[in-house]
């Protein structure tokens, strides 16, 4: 059951807000958080997941989406790439659990990136298999826009050799 | 998955230790995060479970073991009666899912209720159904001790009109 969980992130968004005035510190503070715990939740994914190393960007998206989102959100967004290089994804979510119990930003926090901790997880488990990346929110329900979207940039090619593990 | 739960609670924990030096305030923290989230929790609990309305403490602590701790976090205490009034009830967990990624508490720390949100959670959602209740730690395997304990005492007679929604 998922409630207890999306209610105990709440907490956490909301005492951060308490602690910081600037939304920036709050989701600067939510992706370090979320880092953290990328870092330690790969080994939990492998383990049960059972996944094969990913051939290419593409797939490692895909796996994050149906596979890791499924397993630990119990929502499989859509994944598009944006750009011919190929080393730039979109998850798309038309519905986040997350925000199960958020009804809409205040108004002094419109900058909130309420969700930015799973920015931070999907980074800190890349970098675990050696996949440099740049993870945000591009687009945000909360914040009036039509679907939730998450912007994955793999910062490296995929021949390079640390991308072993992936 | 409970493990994302699990370890965004660690980092919820650790962000109030950074900001209350002394133990009890964060334990009073995560007390009072939890009474929030109980009080809206109940409602989901309610509906997921679809339980009949509880006839005595000893029901309802049963219920919470059994239905509320196995649906929320997957394992199902033990109850205990601890009174001969029938009002004091453990609930006894060989194992603490919410524990899993922390080893010992730092020496510094030894007063903390690692998982006080849990005493919060059940104390604001019996109150929702008309249920005044002390719920607290008894025992802490984190602590040293042999089981995980959470007492709860009850603070009404079963009889008293209030009791009716539980």
């Amino acid at each position: 059951s998922r409630e207890l969980f999306v209610l105990t992130y709440g907490a956490l968004v909301a005492q951060l807000c308490k602690e910081y005035e600037k939304d920036e510190d709050v989701n600067a503070c939510l992706d370090r958080m979320g880092y953290s715990i990328g870092i330690r939740l790969i080994d939990d994914f492998l383990a049960r997941s059972a996944v094969k190393k990913c051939r290419s960007y593409s797939e490692t998206a895909d796996m994050i989406a149906q596979v890791a989102f499924k397993m630990y959100l119990g929502v499989t967004p859509s994944v598009s790439c944006n750009s011919v290089t190929g080393n730039e994804f979109s998850l798309i979510l038309d519905k986040n659990p997350l925000v199960d119990f958020v009804e809409e930003l205040p108004a002094e926090r419109a900058s909130l990136c309420y969700c930015n901790l799973l920015c931070g997880v999907i980074r800190g488990a890349l970098e675990m298999v050696h996949l440099a990346a740049e993870v945000s929110f591009l687009q945000d329900r909360l914040k009036g826009d039509a679907v939730t979207e998450i912007g994955i940039t793999f910062l490296r090619k995929p021949e390079d050799r640390r991308h072993r593990r992936n």
